[in-house]
């Protein structure tokens, strides 16, 4: 299985207009599938923009709303696949979704964020009830998660024991957390043994400040691609060939004891 | 609720001469005692040495065995508590253990090792059946893992869950794994919101070679005190009350979902 070549956008876009973040992830697409990329990852809420307070229900689109066919379009045009953060309309509920569409344009999997963080995700959004939402790219098991959900080991592992590879996190990580970007997330691909896509949005934006730190972070627990703070596009290759030696290396899924986990749940 | 002062010795001792380390031991004690310290945590088989292959059998004690007592005097002597790891005979049976020990030289608990690591112990260890297991100290509660179990996350949350304020983790951490001291011992320290006080052997034993690297780690994932790859006391404070407003911000204890989380059991 040759590698997946991945590229995270680290951009805030522009908050509040969905035509220009369209934009914005049109132009990320082609820069990436100039560098060879197959997978652009984007940050948590990329579509709309974090900050959009009392416009989350206007904002809002169906997961094969608009928005969506836009973005399959940028995926056909630049032959990836894309995976955007948006909000999900369904019937009265809005759920933090994001999507993977595939190189083709046809949507391979969507996830409802199940672990909302604070209170402005509290008031506006339907935590999700399924914890792994999975999707095959080019012979790659990839899994969903997002922003918060993969500060709780449980999510990771719950990936790893369903067979996910490369794990997909949109996130809107903020000041003062940025020990989660450098720290949490390279142990978390290093316990379960998997790669993980970590793309944030950068500055200020209403009341948050977000830390950038976007990172590719593989089964050594090393970040293979770290950004700044800035706007940036890494691009770095997630390997099934790596990840089986690590596993086998560090057998973390078969030396665990279930039977003993019964307090978890 | 005071801080209790905690310190750890990181030493190999002589391997395979116990009385050399209960001597070893009761120098430390003075010195912690010195230090203003109530506990005395040491690292994995710090009794006997880790490498002593096939005199495994030949120098396992019982719990309450003469080393035991002269632990227990030790404590007393000193006035403060003390953890060390041994190898527990049981009948048959040889667990890879660790003894807590009071101050006034009475035994608080003894943990069996769950997560035995690798193909040396589980030739001459039987797996422990407990996964937490608690003691009271100065107020404090206090849990206890060994070496490999501390690497799983579902071990310290389980301790989370049960109330585990200070996790003592004697260990045996060996190249090339410093990540595990270096990122994994912090971040199980923030992720579960607790203090881990993580003792480690040092330099060449047999096949082994262990890294050093001990810390007291805490629920902001810093380490407090951090030692290098030398013989070294750490002395540094666990405190409850930091550990109380912590835990009010980052509330991961709080927004678990346990019922997504039937999959790790």
């Amino acid at each position: 299985m040759p590698p997946l070549r991945t590229a995270l956008l680290q951009s805030s876009g522009r908050v509040g207009s969905v035509d220009d973040n369209l934009a914005a992830l049109d132009q990320a697409a082609a820069r990436a599938a100039a560098a060879g990329a197959r997978l652009l990852v984007c940050p948590e809420l990329f579509l709309t923009g974090y900050a959009i307070g009392d416009t989350v229900p206007a904002l809002a689109q169906a997961a094969d709303g608009p928005a969506a066919r836009e973005v399959a379009g940028i995926c056909e045009r630049h032959g990836l696949a894309v995976h955007y953060g948006y909000p999900e309309r369904a019937g009265d509920a809005v759920f933090n979704a994001a999507q993977l569409i595939g190189p083709d344009g046809t949507p391979l999997a969507n996830y409802r964020k199940t672990h909302l963080f604070g209170g402005f995700e509290e008031k506006w959004f339907t935590p999700g009830e399924l914890p792994v939402v999975q999707a095959e790219l080019d012979g790659v098991r990839i899994g969903l998660l997002i922003c918060y959900d993969v500060e709780f080991p449980e999510n990771v592992r719950a990936h790893a024991l369903a067979g996910t590879e490369l794990l997909l996190v949109p996130t809107a990580l903020m000041h003062p957390f940025p020990f989660v970007a450098e720290a949490v997330v390279p142990v978390r691909a290093f316990e379960s043994q998997l790669y993980i896509a970590y793309a944030n949005r950068v500055g200020k934006e209403g009341e948050f400040d977000f830390t950038g730190l976007s990172c590719l972070a593989g089964p050594d627990g090393t970040a293979l691609a770290r950004a700044g703070d800035g706007d940036e596009l890494l691009v770095a290759d997630a390997d099934p060939g790596l990840l089986a030696a690590s596993r086998a290396a560090n057998p973390y899924l078969r030396d665990r004891l279930p039977a003993l986990y019964g307090s978890l749940v």
